[in-house]
């Protein structure tokens, strides 16, 4: 069991609002933190959200647009001042090593920890843990951009205690062994894990998809996520400024969301020109049945299925 | 009469807190906005305070820290966004036009208005315009930094206009020859302009210190100033840790100000350990009687002296 949820730290399109920050947000996984973009000023609401400045941290960036990695350069220097000493991994497309090493060396950082920048090459594997990976995906924009899913391995079947007492199995690690799928004998009987042990559980799949166009791509992409949160910068009334500044629309997110069998759907990156997202969550919610709309410092946990 | 006052888009130094930005100030004066340093996030102050996306504009860059320079970039790009028309002088240092030329490129911008950089190479005037200057000094921070100071000129003496109709000069053309120093000869009687004209009266002074050490040289820039804005990052307690950072403690910002016969000192760009200014304002008003603290999006109007 590992907790996981999505903190949002930014949920404005383009430019902030009073309410709303530029596009940020935090998967806090165990004791790890994985953010996804980091919008001018994001660091504040990274403050507020009592995230931490010293944990394993690994960071994507979705694109170079500024409203989506200008408050790298902040965070990262805040962070130093605050005493960090953990490295970072920090991914995205080429431009972003270009762009914090050019702002390094122009503005002088001098981190108290280590950055180790990634540029992504190709759509994929982006990185892999022991029990998680986190893949991109191209998504469409008016620039290059990424969708991100991370994916956590399946988890051991649940473990029958009462059928393994029961059998007389003494407690230890015979039960690890079980529990770990192996078969084992005991007094001479052999026992099977799959006696004991239920059949392995599917892990968590989270979707993000950064600033872009529905895409049939992006529906294989995040299918069967269990949380997919998806930008809705408009309204499906402009559906056709949508489709010509690459964005999409809260109909076109819920129809994606429905078509990939999203569990859940978080529909962010608003335009400024709405004060509230009940016209934005109503047309989407009129296509998938569990939709929201993230709103800044919203805390989100991301329950296993079972 | 020019109105002219002081708005504070941010005054926390180095890192944002609940209710303090990174350093940012406008002066308005008339129909243009000058705008001294733009911390990441400045923008959101900006738009909240109703500054105008499509003024006349200059900024000015202390220093290449990141909490005053990073917020230039997500300023520039919202103004555009918002339909600025209206080219944007902006000053500071060669590391200023490296940096938005740089970023320019990486990120893209495609700005709507022309932006013209100008790197300043040495102390004393910055630029002039035809009733005000904008003069610079070096200050003595950990890096290169300017202070800035912006100077009227002299305003035309008080015309009296009742000694004016009392000898007959009808009001128009003459008026405003005599206005202007000059003297005219009505109905064969010589009339000196200072029969009617009062002597010239002074402009005002703003004073600007950016991150810096008090220095015999800020004390002569900043004299005679109407408002200084003096950074005051830590209390006289921590005169220490002021003095290895290259900053002020409240004392020293006001012991400068009281030196440089400056009338009403601001104090601003506050260490985050500060909840409050209480300990700073009253440590500065023990030397100098016109003490305030910056508040983010506090409004300063600057009077006239006479």
């Amino acid at each position: 069991m590992v907790d996981m949820q999505i903190t949002f730290l930014g949920t404005s399109a383009a430019t902030p609002t009073s309410c709303r920050g530029l596009s940020s947000l935090a998967i806090v996984r165990g004791s790890e933190v994985l953010l996804f973009d980091a919008g001018e000023g994001m660091q504040l609401n990274f403050i507020r959200s009592k995230l931490g400045v010293n944990k394993k941290m690994k960071i994507f960036i979705t694109h170079m647009h500024a409203d989506h990695c200008l408050g790298l350069l902040g965070l990262l220097q805040t962070m130093s001042l605050q005493g960090r000493e953990n490295k970072i991994d920090i991914y995205g497309e080429p431009k972003l090593v270009e762009f914090i090493n050019e702002n390094t060396r122009i503005i002088n950082f001098g981190l108290s920890y280590d950055v180790n920048l990634h540029a992504i090459e190709s759509e994929g594997l982006v990185v892999r843990e022991k029990d998680y990976e986190v893949t991109c995906c191209s998504a469409t924009h008016s620039t290059s951009a990424f969708s991100y899913c991370l994916t956590e391995g399946d988890r051991p079947g649940i473990f029958n205690i009462l059928e393994a007492k029961r059998l007389g199995i003494p407690e230890g690690e015979l039960y690890g062994r079980l529990q770990n799928g192996e078969d084992i004998i005991y007094k001479g009987k052999t026992i099977l894990s799959s006696q004991i042990v239920g059949s392995r559980r599917l892990g968590r799949k989270v979707g993000i998809s950064g600033d872009t166009r529905p895409s049939e791509k992006l529906r294989r992409f995040f299918m069967d996520c269990d949380v997919l949160v998806f930008e809705s910068t408009y309204s499906h009334k402009l559906k056709r400024k949508a489709a010509l500044n690459f964005h999409s629309t809260a109909k076109e997110a819920a129809r994606l969301a429905a078509r990939s069998r999203v569990r859940k759907l978080l529909l962010t990156h608003f335009s400024a020109r709405y004060n509230n997202t009940f016209e934005l969550v109503s047309e989407a919610k009129s296509i998938h049945k569990n939709v929201n709309a993230a709103e800044d410092l919203m805390v989100v946990p991301i329950p296993y299925r079972d």
